[in-house]
C-alpha cells in the first residue's frame, strides 16, 4: 500500500487543515492561499487532503470528469460512456506549465496529421470538479493568476485563441502557496481568494521532534505508516461526507448576516465578497460541527481566514492582518 | 428557468444601471465606463442587462449578424438565409484572449488543409448589434483598447493583416470596467468613451444586508429568483423599447444646444465630444422619460456621466470630477 | 444618397482644409500634418475631401491603380486589361496594421498552395494616386513613419523582404494627424511633411453651437444634408480641377525665389526644403487663386504651413512656431 | 586505459568530497551545491566521482534506466527488455541546453514524418538513477533551477507542453557549482540543496605544487596516472557499497532527533528541512564510518554542510556562514 | 531622355563630390562617410554619379555581376554565360531592410517546392562592383553597419546560417549618410570608413537661389535639364577612366610615407588605417591631377577627408575636427 | 601565387607573434586573447599564421577532419574514407554567425525532405584541429563565449538542442581579439583564455613607415612580396614542427613548478589555472627555444601572457596589468 503522507497525521497546522476541510464541504467557498515559508508542509496537506476525499462518479473518458452523458461538451470525442469511479482529482500546476496546456489548445497532432481544429483540453479541465494546486502562486504572472481566478470563480474555461472558440465546466477549489518574501500579489488578486491562512515552523523543540518522527517513520516505512493513520483519515472522509449532505439545511439568521456586514464595514474591507465568503465558509463549519443553525461562534473562528487578506494596509495601525481581525472580531461580536 | 442575476434585482447603483439603459435605447451614445473597486456587481449588471433586453431578428448563420441578407459580408458562407429571432448578443473579452480572435484572422484549418485563404471572425463580429464587455479595461495595452474604441465608433472593422483585407460592420456598445488604482487610461482613450459612471460598495449596513440576502437566496434557488423578479425586468424592457421609439422625434431646442456648449467651454473639455455626447444623452433620457422635448432637467441628470472623463486635471482644484461637473451645472443651468 | 460629411460643410479650420486643397493641386508638395485635440474633425475633413475630389481613369483591376496598360508592374496579373472610373483612392492605415500589409508581402497562399513566391500588394499600392490618412501619426513607431515618408516622396515603393525584390509607384499625399501631447516626432521625421497645420476646437459658443447643429443635422437625415450641400462641394471640385490645369503655366520670377530664401535664411530652417516647398505650394495657391504669377500675397499665405514644422527650438525666444514665421513673413516680405 | 582524472587523488578538499560521498550512500539527502572559483577542482570531483561509482543494472534500451521491465514508461518503446549493467549515469547540463532538451518534448522527426505525437525525453530522464551536474548554477534562469530542484525532490518529470501530458521518474543528485561573485541564488532555492560546501585554492605553496605535479602528470600520461590511483578509487567504492547497505539498519536515537531540532532552533534555519538533511546526512556518516547508531560526532562532521546555506542573515552578527554553524554547533553539542 | 538629377549640376559641395569620384578611381579607398543634415543633397550626388559613371562587362544573368564566366560562384546557376554591359550597379538599402535580404538567405521557395537548400542572394550580391547607400546610417544596428564594413573591407560575403555556408564577392564602395545630431556612431565604426565628409546648406541668398532655381528647373523639365548638362558630366567620366588607367604608375617617394606617418603621429590617431587611406586618397588625386607623382598639395587635400573621423576627442581642444587636421597640416607639412 | 600577407613579414608585435606560435606548438595551452585597438594587425596575424602552418592529414570527406577512419563520428556519411592533406583549418567566426552555424543543428532540408533528423555540423566542427579566430570578441554575449570556451577546454561539442543529442571531437585553439575600450568580459571568461597578449600601433615614424611600406607593397603586387617572404615562413614553419616533436622530452624539474606556484601566490591569482598554463607556455618555450629543460628565462619570457589577465583588480596598486607582472616575476625569480 502506497500513498502520500496522511492529512491526519499532520502535526499542527490547524488553520490550515480546517480551511481545506471548509472547501472540501463547500467548493464554492472560493480558493485557498496559504501563506509561509517553504518546508512547512503545505504541499503535503493538499495531497494528503486529496488521497482522503471519496471518489467522485464521472464518464470514463470525459476529459472534464462529466458526471453523466449530459454533460459531456459537444467538442469532446467519448466512444465508452459508462460512469465509474475516480479518485476526486488534484492536478498540480507544474513550474513551467505553458499557458497552452493550463487552458488547453489547438491539437497540434489532429491539425497537422488530419487538418481538423480539433481542441486538447488542458489542466483546467482535468481538475474539474476536484483540486488545482499552485506553488508559490506569487511567482506566477499576474494574467495568468488572474485568468486561473476568472475560471475557479465562474466555473467554466472559456478560450478563445488560435481559431478556436471553446468553453467547458471547470468548476475547482484552487489552492495557492505563497510566500509573502517573494513578492506580493496584486490587492485585486487577493481578494479573489476565498480563504487564507497563515503557517509557519513550529518553535518549540517538542513539536518539531515529533514532526521530524512522523515524516521520519513514513520514509522509512511508508507502508506501515500509511496503515497506522487510516483510521483517523476515514473518520475524516465520513465527516466531510456528512457536512456536505446537512450543508443545504444550515439556517443562516438575519442576525447573522448583520454581523457579516458590520464585521466588514468595520474593518473597512471594499466589495461585498468579504461579507459572502464568510457567510459560506460558517455556514461549511456550521454543517461540520454538525450544527443546524449558524452562530456567532462558527463566525469567530472563520473570520481570520475569510478576512484577512482584505484588509487595507493601515499606515498608523501597525498591527499585523490576523490580530486585526481578531480585535475587530472582539468588538463586533462581543 | 436558469438565467443571470436579474438586473431589476440589482440594489441601488442608479448611475450605473441609468447609463447601461440609455445606451440601451441609442447605442449611438458610445460606451459606458465603469470605475469602482471588484465586488461592486459591474459584470452582474451588463449580464443582467443583456439577459433583459429583447431578441434582434439575424439571418440565422450569418457570422455578423445580419438583420438580413443584403447585409450579409460577401467574405462569409452562410447556406440557410431564413432570418430568426437571436438574443442580443453580449460578448465577453476574456482574459488572454489573444488579438486574432478579437480582430478576425486567417481560418488556419481552411489555409492548411485547403489551401484557402479564408476570413475567421472574431469577438468583433461575433458582438455586432449587441454588447461587448471588458472587465479591467486599463489591464488591456492602450493599443488593444484603442482598436474597440475605433471599431466601436466607426461600427465596422477593418482587417489588414495575414494577407487579409477584410472589412464587416461591428455596432456594438462596449463596456469597460476599470480600477483606477490599477493605473489610468490615457486621456485620449478617456475621451472616446460615451458615458462614465462610479459605483462603490454600499456603506450603510442596511443596505449591504440586502445585498447579501438577494444575492443569498439567488444563489441557494436561482429559478424561484428569477422568476421573482421576472416581471420587472419586463416591465423595463418595454420601457426601453418605448423611448426607442419615440427617440427620432424628441426634439432638442436651440437654448439646449447652447447650454451644451456653455456646459462644455465652463468645464474647458477639449474637442465637441463631450457636447454631442450630452445631446445625446440627455434625449435618450427624454425618451425614457416619455418627454418628446429635451429640457435642462434631462442635461442636469446625464451631465455627470457625458462629462466627468473629459475634464482636464485642474492643479489648483482640489475638488473630484463630479464635484466639479455638478458645480458647474449648478453655475450654468441655474 | 449616402457618404461622409461634406468638406464644404465644415465650420471654419481654414488652414486645414486650405493646405488639403493645395496638395489636391499639386501632389508633389508633400504630406500634411495635423496637429490638434481629438474631436477637432480632422478624419472628418480628410473623408469629406476624398468624396469631393475626382475620379481617376485606372486600369479595371490593377492593383496600384495603373493610368493605362503600359504603368502596369510586371508581377500584375491582370486579366481585363480596360481602363475604368474609379474614385480617387482614399487610404486609411488602421490602428494594428501590419508592417507587411502596409508594404506588401510574400502571398502566403500562392506559396503554401502553388509554390508559388508571388507578391501581395499592400496599402501602398492601394493608395497609389491618392491619399494615405493616418490617425496619430506619433504612436506609430518612427522606422514606420520614416518608411512612409520615404516612399511617398521618392513615389516609388521598394520592397526587400521575405526573398522578395520588388518595386512599385506609390504616389500618393500623406495626411497624417497628431497630438502634440503624445510624444513628438523627430525633427528629421517633421522636415519631410510638406505642411503642417494647428487645428483646436472653436471657444466661442456660437460657433461651437453651429458645428453641433450641423453634425446632428447630418447624424439625423445624412441624404438630407448632403444634398444640401452638395453644391458648393461641385463648386470646390471644379475650381481644383481649374488649378490643376493652370498650374504648368504659373509663373515665379526671380524675387519671389529670393524672397523664399530670405524668409528661410531669416527663419534658420537647415536643408533647402523649406524654399522649395514655400515656392510649390505658393504656386499652387496662385493656381487656386486663378493667377497665372506667384506674388508675396500667396508666400504669405502658405508660409505659415510651409515653414511652422522645420525652426529650431529657439531658448531664448518663448514665441511658438506660427508665431515666429508669422514675425519674420512681416520683417523679410515688409 | 583511459578515464576522467582519479576522485582519490583529488589533493585536499574533504569537504567537498565527503559531502559528493554522502549523496552516493543516501541520494534521498538532496544535492550538493558546491561554493567557490573556477579552477578549484569542482567539475574534476563530479567526473571522476561518476568513474568510480559501481554500474547499475538497468533496461537495456530503456530511456530513463528502468531497473526491471516493470517500470519502463508507458509511453516508451522499447524492444529488447534485457537487463544489462550500465555506468552509474551522470549527466552534464551543458550551457545553452534549451528547456525542451532538460525536461524533454514533442519529438519533431515523429510528428513530421509519421503526423504522431510522441515524446522524447531530455536530460532528466537520462540522469535517472544517476547524477546531473551543472556548473555556474546561478547562472542559469531561477525558473529552470526552480524545476530542477521540483524534479530533484519528487524524483518525477512532470511535463505539460506541447499537448503532451507526461510524467517519468527522474530519481537523480543534483550537482551545482556556484560562484557567489556572479550573483547569488534566492533564499528558497538555497533552502532546496541537501548539502553545501565551500571550496578555494589551496594557498600554501608545497599543496600547489602538488596538485600542478599530479595534474600535469595526468596530462602527459593518463594511463599510466589512473593504474597508479585504481586501487584507492576501488577501496572508496567498497566502502560506499557496504555504508549503503548498512543505512537501514543505522539508528538514531530521540537525543539525536532533539539534538537536531535544537541546533535549528538555535540558528533561527526556517522550515524542518534543516532538521530532516541533518538527520539523514549523519546517519549516511555513520553508515560510512561502520557504526550502527548516529552520535554527535556525525552531527558535528556534516553540520556545516547541512546547515550553513539555510541560515538568514543576521546584520548584527558578521561572522560568515561557516563560522555561525561552528559557534552553535560548540554550544549546542557541548 | 530620363534620368537622376545630374552629378555636374550640383551646386558647391565640392568635398563630397571630390571624395566619391576618388571612391570611383580607387575603390580600395574604402567607404564615404557623409555628415549633415538632410535635404542638403547627399542622396542626390550618389545617385548622380551612379548616372555618370561608366558601364561594365558583366556575365548576363550572374546575381554577383561577374567579369567573366570563371567568377561566377558555384551555388550560382547561371544558364546563358554570354558578357554585357550593365550600368554600374548602385543599390540602395531601404529602411526596413531585413538582415536575410541584405546578405543573402535561404531561398524559401525552393525549400519548401523542390527541398532544395539553395542561396538566395542578397543586397550585397547585387552591390558587387558597383556602389552601396545607405541613408542616415547611424539609425542602423551597430551590429548591421559592422557587417557592412567588414564585407566592404573583405571584399568577400560570408555567410553561416540557416543551414548555409556560402561565400561571395562583394567588391564594393559604401556610401553612408549620417546626421551627428541622430546618434554617433562608435569610434571603431568610424575608423572603418575611408573617407569622411560635411555637407551644410548654403547660408549665403545667391547660392540658395541657385539651387532652387536649378531643382525647379529639373521639376518641371527633367529632360531638357539633363541634356544641357550632359556634356559636363561625360567630360568628368572621362577624367575618371584616364585617372583609373593612370593609378597603377603613380609613384609615392619615402618623403611622402613619412608626411602621411608624421600627420597621424601628430594627430593620434590610433593604427595605422589613417596613413594607408592618406596615401591611397593622394594617389587616387594625383591621377585625378594628371600627375605621376604624388606631392604635398594632394596629402594636403585630402587629409582633412581622410582624417577627420579619426581623431580622439581632445577635451583641452575646443577646435572641431576640420580645424585641428587642417592646423596640423599647416605645422607638419609647412 | 597568392595568399595572406606574409607571418614574417609582420613588423614588431613580439609578444603577439610567440604567443600564438606557442599555441601552434602545443594546442592545450588554451586559447589567445588579442587586446589593442583596431588597425594593428591582430587578423592580419592570425591569417598569416594559417598559411604558414603545415597541412595537416584527414580523412577526404569528414565533416570534423578525423585524421583517420576510426575517428569519424557515428552521425556523419562519409562516402570516401581517402586519408588526404589539408590545410591547417582557420575558421573565422563572421559577425551575425547564428549560435546554429556555431555548435550545428538539425539538417532542415533533410528534415523537410526526407523526414530525416539529422546533424548539420557547425563552425566548431570545422575548427577541429586548427584555429577558431573571433574578431571582437568582448562583442559576443557571454553565454556564447563561455560556450565556445567550454567546447575549446574540453575539446567536445555537446549539442543538446532542437532534439539532437550529439558529440564531436573540437580541439581547436581559440583566438580572439578584444577592444577593452568596447566593454568588459567577466573575469570568469578572462581566466579561462591561455594567453593574453597586448599590442598598439608604433609611435615611432620610422617603423610606421616601415609598415606603410610593406603593407602598400604587398597591396600593389602579392605576388611578388609573398615570393620574398617565403624563405622566413618556412623557417618558422620548421621551428614549429621540430618543437612539436621535442616538446614531449623538455623536463620540467621541481624548482620550476615552485616557481611557477610561487609566481601565482604572490600575484593572488585565484584557482591553479595560471600556475598549469605558465607551465605550459615555458615548456613549449623552451622546445621552440631547442633546450631540453624548462628554465627562469623561459618562465620570465611567458609570465606576463600567461597571468596578466589572471590578476584581481587591486585599488591600491594603479600599475596595469604587465607592470605587476613583472614586477612580481623581478621579485619571485632575483
Amino acid at each position: 500500500m502506497t500513498g502520500p503522507f496522511p492529512f491526519s497525521a499532520i502535526v499542527g497546522q490547524e488553520d490550515m487543515k480546517l480551511a481545506m476541510v471548509l472547501t472540501a464541504i463547500d467548493p464554492g467557498i472560493g480558493g485557498v492561499l496559504v501563506f509561509g515559508d517553504r518546508g512547512t508542509g503545505k504541499s503535503t496537506a493538499v495531497r494528503g487532503l486529496a488521497a482522503l476525499l471519496p471518489p467522485i462518479e464521472a464518464v470514463a473518458g470525459c476529459p472534464v470528469n462529466s458526471a453523466h452523458e449530459g454533460e459531456i461538451p459537444d467538442w469532446a470525442q467519448v466512444a465508452d460512456r459508462a460512469v465509474v469511479e475516480k479518485p476526486t482529482p488534484v492536478i498540480d500546476l507544474p513550474l513551467g506549465a505553458t499557458e497552452d496546456r493550463v487552458v488547453g489548445a489547438l491539437d497540434i497532432e489532429k491539425a497537422l496529421t488530419r487538418g481538423e481544429k480539433a481542441f486538447e483540453p488542458g489542466l483546467l479541465a482535468r481538475a474539474n470538479r476536484g483540486y488545482l494546486y499552485i506553488d508559490e502562486v506569487n511567482l506566477l504572472e499576474d494574467h495568468l493568476v488572474d485568468l486561473l481566478l476568472d475560471v475557479a470563480q465562474s466555473g467554466q474555461n472559456v478560450v478563445e485563441r488560435e481559431g478556436l472558440s471553446i468553453r467547458h465546466a471547470a468548476r475547482f477549489v484552487l489552492v495557492g502557496s505563497g510566500n509573502p518574501e517573494e513578492g506580493e500579489l496584486r490587492p485585486q488578486l487577493l481578494d479573489r481568494f476565498g480563504l487564507s491562512v497563515e503557517v509557519a515552523s513550529p518553535k518549540d523543540i517538542d513539536t518539531r521532534i515529533a514532526v521530524i518522527r512522523r515524516r521520519d517513520s513514513y520514509d522509512r516505512d511508508p507502508g506501515g505508516f500509511l496503515a497506522e493513520w487510516r483510521g483517523e483519515d476515514m473518520a475524516l472522509r465520513q465527516r466531510i461526507l456528512d457536512a456536505r449532505a446537512a450543508l443545504p439545511g444550515v439556517a443562516a439568521g438575519d442576525e447573522v448576516l448583520r454581523d457579516c456586514a458590520a464585521l466588514c464595514v468595520a474593518l473597512g474591507s471594499d466589495g461585498l465578497r468579504g461579507e459572502l465568503t464568510l457567510l459560506r465558509a460558517a455556514r461549511a463549519l456550521a454543517a461540520f460541527d454538525g450544527a443546524d443553525t449558524v452562530t456567532r461562534d462558527q463566525l469567530r473562528r472563520v473570520a481570520p481566514s475569510a478576512l484577512r487578506h482584505r484588509l487595507r494596509r493601515d499606515p498608523l495601525d501597525e498591527a499585523g492582518s490576523t490580530t486585526r481581525v481578531l480585535r475587530v472580531v472582539e468588538e463586533v461580536l462581543a
